[in-house]
Order: structure tokens, then C-alpha cells, then sequence
């Protein structure tokens, strides 16, 4: 393969040998060696592509959600859309265990804070902006939705509480997609009405 | 004062001391000399009443929710006063740290963990079975509400996301009511509607 794609290829086999080593044995218990070693590439290479060990750390937590273009779906729709993206990104095929990297390390890293924050301003604003137009309750309506989406986050994939911790993914969608969708295009702070929204469809895979 | 009335005056000192150590310093870098000598006692005293480091964390990490008794509230208005109240218990003057504290352990410590999950499930659960009934989906609404709880306390305490760590707390308060609301006593899984939610009462004080 070409050269550039063979560096792509280690850079990618780095970054998920980097995320396991730094989400089981947190940043001070993870090694340049240790990383190099789990990916099976010198560590010479490690640091050639990301300097440090702060360097990778950082690299390593560099999320990208992925959300998908909203623009075609109806607006009433978009809470079930992003809670079925969200539940996918942390546990289906695309999961790559980087969210929850980032959010045990944001508890503790304030570098990893600042990530957090920006990884839901720059990419889950636009969303808001498409769905309920651009206004003075935006920033509200973005950090809502995170609100919401951490929280389950946090309970299922870190704390595991039952029953959200075992609950089939399908459900666990059907769940956040009227609260989301609340926080998205409902009239904030009164209580709450269906007035725009559909009901969820039952699309997700169940779980591995 | 009589020995016993002493006796928790003292335990009050070195749980207040244990979780400003343990919140700054976290677990590792918490020593019962170092909590005995800001309580303002001697270590020989921790030990007595603790027994170690690990029952100190044991009980400083032990929280009482102190939920009010809801049973006089009308059921369309408890999503806004557990609101409050969950805001007024991180922050207001009954705020003492040891929900953060628990939170920020819990990401790491599965002790911490499984008394999260005690919490919610012991102190939360009678609330939901008092708005909606014991039923199949009370451990849900329980751990729904946990969702909600800990995501916006997430956000807002340890993460310190803008605008949600700076918002006004009776602003949060109204946020946070109707989306509990409809986790204690909406049709779970339908869109959201306002059927039994009434306004939020605006009684909660200024952040100090």
C-alpha cells in the first residue's frame, strides 16, 4: 500500500492500542513502550507520530461523534435519530471505547474536560442549530442534550447501574429520544409536550 | 456536652475533614494523618472511630439524599421539587461536598460504584413508588432519574461545562423539573406530554 495509507494504518492501530492502555491502566499507569507494544510497532514510531505521552493522550481522546446529517429528517424526529446515534456510538459497531476514555478522564483531567466541552459545542451545536434555528437558547439546548447523554453514559458504561447498566439498547433508545428531543425543540423550562414530536422508530439492532 | 453528643461532633469534624481530602486529593493521596490533622484531632481518634482509610472513604462517601417527604405534594408537581431539591443538595446550604465527592470516586472506585447505585436505588426508589406505584417500571424511572441527576452534576460540578456550570440555580431547577417530571410519572418510551406537569414553583434562592 501506498505510503501515506501505511501511515494512516499504524497511526490507527496506535491510537486504539493507546485508548485501551489508557481507559484499563488510566494516563500515569499507561507507557510509550506499553502502547508500542500492545500495537505491535516499535516505540521509536510512537513517538515519531505524536511526540509524547501527553501528546497521544490527547490524540487519543480527540472524539469525532460522527452525527449524521439531520437535515432530511423531520424535526420531530431528531431526538430518536441522535439517541439511537449516541446508544450506536458508544456500544454498536462504531463503538471504539474513545467516549468513554474521554469521559473517565474528564473527571479527573481538565485537559479532558476542555475536550469534552468541545467535542459537544463544535459538533452537537450545528444539530441544534438545524433543528430549532439559532437563538439565545442554543448553548442551552447543546449542553441539555449533553447533560442527558453523559448522564446515561455514566450510569451505563461506568457506574453500571442496573437496570440502565443491562437494558437492551432498543429500549434505552426509546427512553432518551422524548427527552432529547425535548431538549432540542421543546419550549425549555415548562412542562413538556408532545407537540412535535413522532414516535420513535424501532430501527436499532439489539445488542451484541 | 454529654460524651455521646461529643462523640459526633467529632465524627462530623473528621468526615468533613475526610471528604475535603479525599475530594482533593483523591483516594491515594489521602492520609489519615492528613485528615486528623485538618479536623483538628488526633489521627489516634480517626483510627478509633474508622478503623482505617478504607472504612474513613466507607463512610465519607455514605450519603443521605435527605429527600423531603412528597407525599403532600401534588404528583404533577415532585419532577420540580426534586429538582430543586438535587440542586439545593449539591449546591445550596446543605451542601457539604460528598456528592461530588461520591460521583468523582465513583468513575474509578467500584466501592464507590455500588454505593451510587445504593443510593439512588434505596433513597430515590420510595419517591417513584409514592408519584406512580410500585410497578414494572419502577427500577427504570428510578435509574432515569439517576441519569438526569448525575449527567446535569456532571456537567455542571466536575466537568464544568458552559452554560450549564454557570447557570442560575432556579434556572436549572426549571430545566431539570418537567424531564424528571416525565420520568416519575410520564409514559416512558412515548414522546413526552404535560398531562399531570404543572409550572415550576420559582422558590429556590440565587446560587451564593
Amino acid at each position: 500500500m501506498p505510503f501515506t495509507e501505511r501511515s494512516e494504518v499504524t497511526r490507527s492501530a496506535i491510537l486504539l492500542a493507546a485508548r485501551r492502555c489508557f481507559a484499563s491502566a488510566g494516563y500515569a499507569g499507561t507507557t510509550i513502550r506499553g502502547v508500542a507494544a500492545q500495537a505491535g510497532i516499535d516505540p521509536s514510531m510512537v513517538m515519531r507520530y505524536y511526540g509524547s505521552k501527553a501528546g497521544l493522550f490527547s490524540a487519543a481522546i480527540d472524539v469525532d461523534l460522527g452525527l449524521p446529517d439531520i437535515h432530511a429528517e423531520p424535526p420531530g424526529r431528531i431526538g430518536a435519530v441522535l439517541a439511537r446515534h449516541f446508544v450506536e456510538r458508544w456500544e454498536g459497531e462504531a463503538a471504539d471505547g474513545v467516549l468513554v476514555l474521554l469521559l473517565r478522564s474528564a473527571v479527573t483531567s481538565p485537559e479532558a474536560a476542555e475536550r469534552m466541552r468541545e467535542v459537544f459545542a463544535k459538533q452537537v451545536t450545528p444539530v441544534v442549530v438545524a433543528v430549532a434555528g439559532d437563538g439565545p437558547e442554543t448553548a442551552e439546548r447543546t449542553m441539555l442534550v449533553a447533560t442527558q447523554v453523559l448522564g446515561v453514559a455514566l450510569c451505563r458504561h461506568v457506574l453500571r447501574l442496573p437496570p440502565v447498566a443491562m437494558m437492551d439498547s432498543s429500549r434505552l433508545v426509546e427512553l432518551m429520544a422524548p427527552v432529547l428531543q425535548h431538549y432540542l425543540t421543546g419550549p425549555l423550562g415548562s412542562p413538556v409536550t408532545s407537540a412535535d414530536a413522532a414516535p420513535v422508530p424501532s430501527v436499532i439492532s439489539p445488542p451484541g
